[in-house]
C-alpha cells in the first residue's frame, strides 16, 4: 500500500455543498414568482409541464430544472395526468391577491443580478459560459476553460477537492470481478476516480481519456498517489475519439451531468460499444428522484448544473432507460458521498 | 366582528422564506472562504471575534452577522474565553491545503455578483441602498423610498404580505390587560399589527406612527379591516418627534431589527418614557440563540437586514439588556410565525 492510500473523510462534507448552493433556491423562486408568474398561470388552468414551456417559452431542460426544484420546494404538485397542480403553501401563499400572499415580498429580490441571470439562463437554455465563451465542458468549437493551461490546471483541482472525498468510497463500494484488467476513465479530469481504483485493485490498469491541459494534472495525480506504473491517459474527445474495444469497465464520473440527453445517449453508447459482453459501465453521478420532484439539494444542484454546463441532473430512470437502449442491463444505485451514487450497467452477453 | 376579521392563515408560510433567503449561505460562505481566507487565519491562531474584526478591517456589526451564520452552518464554534475555533467539519474540508479541502470548489463562486456585493457590504458595513440613495428604512438626510408615494406603497404592501400572516398570531397570543386603551405602534408601515390587536381588543385604540407615504396605505388598511374609528396616524420620524405620554402598549414590530445597537437603545428608551407605569413594550421580532450560534434560519435573515438595513437580527439576551437598561422588566419570548417571536418589557411601577 503506497504511502498516500486514498481514504474517506471523516466528516461528511455534504452540509457544506448544501449551504453552498442556497443561492439557486432564491433565483428560481424569484423567477418563478416574480419573472414567469408560474403560480398565477397555474392556478387559472392546470397544464403539463410541455404545455406550461410553450406558454413561457422555455426550452424542455430549463423547464425540467424550474419545475423539479419547485416540486422540491413544496410548491407544485403533479397528477397522473402530468398536469401541474399548487400545493396549498403556493395556492395560499404564492397566489396573486391571496390573502396571505407573499410574493410581492419575494418579488423584492426580483432584480437582484443572481436572479436576473438565472431568468437569463432559463430563457436561453444556454450555460452562463455562452457568452464569456470560456465554458467547464469541452465540446469542440467552442473555447473551453479546459483548454488553457492555467485554467484547466485550476478548474481541474477545484473540481477533485469534491471528488478527493468521494473517490475512495466509490472504489471500496464497487467490487471488480478479479479479471478486471482495464478500466477506462471517461471525462476523467485528474484521474481522482481512476487512481481509486487503482489502488483498491492491484492488478487493475486505468486509462483515462480527457484534453490534454487536464491530463497533466492526472499525471502529476497519479505519480503522487503512488499508481503512475497503471494510469495511462489520452488526450481525447470523448464525442469523437476512437475508444479502446473489449473494456472490461467504463467509467462515467460525474460527466452526464454535463450534457443534454441526446449528448448522454451518444456518450452512453459509446461506453457500451468498447465494453466486452459482461463488460461494467459505472454511472456515477447525482441521482434525482424518479419522479423528477427533488430531493431538494439534489434539485438546487441540477439548476447549477444547468446554469454552468448543457445537463442537468438526471433520475435513476432516466439513466436506466438509456442504459437499456444501449444493450446494458442497469443494476441498484450505491450511495457514495455528498449526494453521490452509482448505477452500475452490464453489457448483456452475446 | 367585521366582515374582513383577520385570522391567521392556514398552512405556515415559513419554509417559502427558508428557502428565499438561501442567496445568503451562498454568499457568506463563498465570502469567508474566497476573499477572508477566514478558516485559513483562524487555524493558525484561534482569536475573538474583536481581534479576527481588526485583522479583517470588518466593523463590529459586520463580523456578528458573518460568525452567526458560520456558527450556524456547523463550521465554527466560540469557547469559554470567545476565542473562535474551527468544527472538524471546517477544519477537514475548508483549510487551504487540507487533504480534504473544498475551498477551491467553493471558490469558483468568488465573483458572482452576489458574492461581491456581499463582500462589499460587509467591507463597507453599509446597506445596499447607501450607493442608490433608496433605503427601506428612514433617517433624516438619507433619501428613503418610503418618502416616495408610489414607492412607499409597493414596499409597505410588500412587507404587509408577510406581516399579514403574523399579525392575527401576535395579537392573538399577547392578551392586553382589559382596561388597555391605548397600543402606540412606533414605525406601524401599514398598519397591519396595530389592526390585529384593535380587532381583538374591541377597547383598544390604535396610533401609528410613521412617514406620511406610508400612512396613506395604513389608513385605507384601517378602512378595509373596518377599524378606522380606533386607529389614527401620525406623522413621525421615531428618533425625534415627541411620543405621546402614560401608552398603555408600545409595539415595536420588526422595527429594531433594521437599525444598530445605539439606535435600538435609544428607541427603546423612548417606547419606555412614554409608557405609563405598569405599560408593555412588545418587541416583535426574530431572535437569535443568546449565544450568537443560530438558528440557521434567523442567521440569513440577519444577513437580509445586514444587506438592506442598518440593523441585523438580535438574540433575546440582547434585547433584554437594553429593556433593563430602559427600567422594563423583559418577560418570555412567546413565538408568532415566520421565525418571529414577542418580547414583553413592562415598565417597572414607581
Amino acid at each position: 500500500m503506497p504511502l498516500s492510500a486514498m481514504k474517506p473523510p471523516r466528516v461528511d462534507p455534504t452540509p457544506i455543498f448544501e449551504l453552498f448552493r442556497g443561492s439557486y433556491a432564491t433565483e428560481l423562486l424569484s423567477a418563478a414568482v416574480a419573472h414567469f408568474n408560474l403560480f398565477g398561470r397555474l392556478a387559472q388552468q392546470p397544464v403539463t409541464a410541455a404545455e406550461l414551456a410553450q406558454v413561457l417559452g422555455l426550452a424542455q431542460r430549463p423547464m425540467v430544472v424550474l419545475l423539479t426544484a419547485l416540486r422540491s420546494f413544496g410548491l407544485l404538485t403533479c397528477d397522473a395526468q402530468g398536469r401541474l397542480h399548487l400545493t396549498e403553501l403556493a395556492r395560499e401563499h404564492l397566489l396573486p391577491g391571496a390573502s396571505f400572499d407573499v410574493g410581492d415580498y419575494i418579488g423584492l429580490a426580483a432584480n437582484n443580478p443572481g436572479v436576473l441571470e438565472m431568468v437569463e439562463r432559463l430563457r436561453s437554455n444556454r450555460p452562463a459560459s455562452h457568452e464569456s465563451g470560456v465554458a467547464f465542458i469541452y465540446r469542440e468549437g467552442v473555447a473551453s476553460a479546459m483548454e488553457k493551461e492555467a485554467a484547466a490546471r485550476h478548474f481541474s483541482n477545484a473540481l477533485a477537492g469534491r471528488a478527493k472525498n468521494v473517490a475512495p468510497l466509490l472504489a471500496a463500494r464497487i467490487l471488480l470481478p478479479s479479471d478486471a484488467r482495464l478500466l477506462v476513465d471517461v471525462g476523467g479530469g485528474t484521474g481522482i476516480y481512476s487512481i481509486a481504483f487503482l489502488q483498491a485493485n492491484p492488478n487493475l490498469r486505468a486509462l483515462v481519456l480527457d484534453r490534454p491541459e487536464v491530463l497533466k494534472v492526472a499525471q502529476e495525480m497519479a505519480k503522487a498517489y503512488g499508481v503512475a506504473d497503471r494510469l495511462q491517459t489520452q488526450p481525447a474527445d470523448m464525442f469523437r475519439t476512437s475508444m479502446p474495444m473489449d473494456v472490461d469497465v467504463e467509467l462515467l464520473s460525474n460527466i452526464l451531468h454535463d450534457w443534454d440527453v441526446a449528448e448522454c445517449r451518444t456518450l452512453i453508447a459509446r461506453c457500451a460499444a468498447s465494453l466486452r459482453p459482461g463488460g461494467q459501465l459505472l454511472v456515477h453521478d447525482v441521482f434525482l428522484n424518479d419522479s423528477l420532484d427533488g430531493p431538494l439539494p439534489i434539485a438546487l444542484y441540477s439548476a447549477a448544473l444547468f446554469c454552468l454546463t448543457e445537463g442537468r441532473a438526471y433520475s435513476a430512470a432516466e439513466y436506466r432507460g438509456w442504459l437499456v437502449d444501449a444493450g446494458l442491463e442497469p443494476g441498484p444505485v450505491t450511495p457514495t458521498l455528498i449526494h453521490c451514487g452509482v448505477l452500475p450497467g452490464t453489457k448483456v452477453r452475446a
